[in-house]
């Protein structure tokens, strides 16, 4: 295989209704410190993308889910300042778990999906494209 | 951002029907040498995944596409035996240009999309999603 240097990152950002509102995380570190963001993060290697979502969802926000269907891969060069991130996205639905907010999240919002506010990277987008079905 | 190393890369695939047949290729190069492929490739640091996969069909096929939907999402660790490479799927739509093998191909097959031979990589699996709409 080619150089894994020099190449593109791959990334998961789930969206997970809960009591009506969308989970969306605190970040409490760099970049976007202190916006919204919806749970994500990189998929590790070895990892199918499906279970890196549900991972990360579970590590930042305690919600235990599954994947009902793939939203879509965003992959602007320019959608994270730390480099070249391909998010692959997924709408979850919850299965257990309580919320909590854990690991990279400051603290969990739940906000109206039909009026998020201003989110990190090219997350509102994402949200605009979820809702369209 | 993280090392870059011991991370999934990210690659593309492209679905395309001409003359009412799907466009594959046969593998020029190992893995999988002398089997029938879609056409496909790695994403280039900078460069969105709809740009890679209508440059790997044009770089392999001489056609020129646009996109039309993503069909899925393909990253069983196990799916590549060089290492762990999520595939992310597209249909599309021919616009122009030639069919002529290039790069990588060794030579252009036009099968019957309902019944493919045996392929490389998981590719019978991605043909079979694409067709399930």
């Amino acid at each position: 295989m080619p150089s894994d240097r020099g190449h593109p990152r791959v990334a998961v950002d789930g969206l997970v209704v809960h009591a009506d509102k969308l989970v969306t995380v605190r970040r409490g570190h760099d970049p976007f410190r202190g916006m919204l963001a919806l749970p994500g993060g990189f998929v590790e290697l070895g990892e199918p993308v499906e279970a890196a979502v549900v991972r990360e969802v579970r590590e930042e926000t305690g919600l235990e889910t599954r994947v009902v269907r793939l939203v879509g891969v965003f992959s602007d060069p320019m959608r994270d300042p730390r480099g070249h991130v391909v998010s692959i996205t997924y709408a979850l639905a919850e299965t257990a778990g309580v919320l909590i907010a854990g690991s990279d999240a400051a603290e969990i919002l739940l906000i109206d999906p039909e009026a998020p506010p201003p989110m990190a990277f090219d997350h509102n987008e994402i949200v605009r494209r979820w809702r369209r079905g």
